[in-house]
């Protein structure tokens, strides 16, 4: 051990100090345990950033409070954290084909065939993912065979017109951050049920996209933060864990912690990266090694006056032209700010990471004109963020796993290795992907932990 | 840095000290390149391993030298390391419902419907994989559809039959260590096409299992490194790999090595454990999260006699029932130790893995015991070992992609990153997955890097 090195004793340590890690500290600390939270980065809140553009905090991360996420809900409530309604007033774009066409309400304007084929579609999903026993995706009877299948092939049949196809494959590159081919049709199923259903999770009003956090999401985990104190060591990634029968000691740059129980809240691509003595079971190790994360690229343009509403627009589209999949006015909750944001998700988003930074922006806000007019060329200012570059988050929304994972590793994603507890919204099984699910599972393994700490009270 | 570092310089440090980063550093050592070998392990070898049992070398690695596999036995006789042929007279055995059949030659005892389901579903499987240009599979017109489906979907009309199934499924779980929904049609037909066909890749003669080597497959590797003398480094596991302009910096435990270039010579799924200094490009960071290794437990049981011989047995078998798939004769060179080699492979790999070591003997000498009679039971030794618990493999044989891996980000395979080339089996274009790949991958990383070497010379 280097001579420079810290060292603290708690009874639990966190490593990731994201929603998850914060919310398993708060709820640990809140019943007199001590805790530790190492964070790799110089800040808290994972896949949530505030960044001041404009004048005003933007989100580069996670940013929408969905209907029916209650407790982030009373998260913010708690912390202070005022909400404000997404904007969504007035018509939303379609693209398809370079073609444009404006709708109101939810469904888009395909040809009656084609909103048919869509309902039917988005109903036969939504009947399949009910079919999951809820939190118990694996013991589905169909469990197996949904695993054999991608989301691609999978619904090949089901959605077989290619409008409803790429409405369908924006949607699930947005929600994913990866294409069908990706993804399994069992672990699309489960997300869906944990999510209450695809329409719940690519609407605003109603959906995952409602609301918005004054001064960014980021802004829960800060506040967490503060509760916690000096509790939290930025800038220390977890590098070691190692057990023993008496407890962990995790080893991270410049600081080591001992204590009675680990929650790891990170994905498990990177969970899956810390040394660990010993080494973890074979079966989450490969877990491990198959669930890599998502890509998606936010790209934000602001600009002097919000053209798109007084167009009668609401900012919101759905595009299978150009890089980016969806769209959405990213206005601040005061009126000072006006912004689009898009979102380059999936296959694009490798394809886009790729190119120069002139040339990225150049087709970002070309693709905003041929959609909201020429205006969109003339931002004040021009931001992207791209989470695959982010080394301690590597690509977003969510790790995905492909087929047969679920069905072959799965059943350890939340199990305890010895004193080794797992969070992160990877493992939630209520709004998997989403902020709240990150709460839940922070709920969860602070949970499995306080009563592990209780009943070893009990037996000294 | 730690005070106890030791530095070194060299041309080029090669991290791995398997067959693939042991001959690309043998080949730019004998064109008068300096270089240093960074082995995380205290042996060298890889996913090669021998071990004295019973008074021989066994292999617990790999241990075949393919037909064709024109390198590998280049190698073997220009280290003097003598081969033998892999023993295969007499019947074989299949097992399917727990009912055993023998068979002679190639063809296993199916029912005549069967074998002509299975006649023809090998013949279109090879014949979709020549539809692949060499060493292109991302150039074939199907790619991307082939890379929409697993394995086991696109096979599903192509072999229905229950019982060309199990054979199939078999073959393709002891060839990837992974089950048929893990994989993608196009990385399956492309490992097809590299290797020279399915039959190839599971049959003895004239196939990938043709001969062995006297004394284990790992002893190339020790004879590899002792030519290359100091320049091999034991436990020294990589840790981080910082470049700029001028060159690069490999840290390890212990010790820490700056070069003009580095071959990474790893599979991608322990590549990207390492702490990249600028961090690696966005798609080769996505693809080192998507190659998972697959499973496989070798299991290796001593008899005092070779009682399936005795009895007209080849000692090779193809099961559906218990743990194994494949069972192979694994008797000594010399006749002196009598052997049966089974794999435990693939998803049987992972519930295998965390039954005790007592129940998993059972288990194994059981099934041997239903395949060639009582005597199975009473080994005079009996030995496993499971690759997926081997921190510096984390499975075996191979890393395996599934869907929309190999078209999202597989084309950054072996795309160096600035002044880091790749190598090992999984980025050969022959023989991807054996020996023969890595040194295949071996030879083409030490020739870009040396003309690089060559082109700077000439520069300066």
């Amino acid at each position: 051990m280097a001579p420079s090195m810290k060292e603290h004793e708690a009874d639990v340590v966190i490593v990731g100090a994201g929603l998850a890690g914060l919310s398993a500290a708060d709820a640990l600390s809140r019943h007199g345990k001590s805790v530790v939270v190492l964070e790799a980065r110089d800040r808290v809140g994972g896949r949530t950033l505030g960044r001041e553009i404009g004048g005003r905090v933007l989100d580069l991360g996670g940013q929408w409070l969905g209907a029916g996420q209650k407790r982030l809900a009373r998260l913010a409530a708690e912390l202070e954290v005022s909400t404000f309604p997404t904007y969504h007033s007035g018509e939303k774009i379609l693209v398809r084909d370079g073609r444009i066409s404006t709708y109101a309400g939810t469904i888009p304007s395909l040809p009656v065939p084609g909103l048919v084929a869509l309902h039917l579609a988005l109903r036969k999903l939504d009947a399949l993912a009910a079919r999951l026993p809820e939190g118990r995706p694996l013991a589905a009877a169909e469990a197996l065979a949904w695993d054999d299948q991608t989301l691609e092939t999978a619904t090949q049949v089901l959605i077989s017109r290619a409008d409803v196809r790429e409405l369908f494959d924006a949607a699930v590159r947005v929600v994913f951050g990866a294409e069908p081919r990706e993804i399994s049709m069992l672990y699309f199923l489960a997300y869906l049920r944990a999510g209450g259903g695809l329409m719940r999770l690519v609407e605003i009003e109603g959906g995952a996209q409602e609301r918005r956090f004054v001064g960014s999401a980021q802004e829960l985990s800060i506040r967490l933060a503060a509760r916690l104190g000096g509790a939290v060591v930025l800038s220390a990634p977890a590098r070691r864990i190692e057990q023993d029968t008496r407890g962990v000691v995790v080893t991270a740059d410049g600081v080591s912690v001992r204590a009675r129980y680990a929650i790891v809240a990170v994905p498990p691509a990177l969970a899956g990266r810390i040394e660990y003595r010993p080494l973890l079971p074979v079966v989450r190790d490969q877990l491990s090694q198959r669930m890599p994360m998502g890509s998606t690229v936010k790209c934000i343009a602001l600009y002097d006056r919000p053209f798109w509403r007084e167009a009668g627009l609401s900012g919101e589209a759905v595009t299978s032209t150009g890089p980016m999949s969806v769209v959405f006015d990213n206005g601040s909750h005061d009126g000072a700010v006006h912004s689009l944001l898009g979102f380059v998700v999936g296959q694009k988003a490798r394809v886009f990471s790729e190119r120069p930074a002139e040339e990225r922006r150049a087709v970002v806000l070309g693709s905003l004109a041929r959609m909201f007019g020429e205006r969109a060329l003339r931002p004040v200012e021009y931001v992207e963020h791209d989470w695959s570059t982010e080394e301690w988050t590597r690509g977003c929304p969510v790790g995905v796993m492909g087929p047969g994972v679920m069905t072959g590793v799965g059943r350890v994603l939340r199990e305890p290795a010895g004193r080794i507890h797992w969070a992160g919204t990877e493992t939630a099984t209520e709004w998997t992907g989403y902020m709240e699910g990150a709460l839940q599972s922070g709920e969860r393994a602070a949970s499995e932990v306080g009563a592990r700490l209780e009943g070893a009270g009990r037996r000294e």
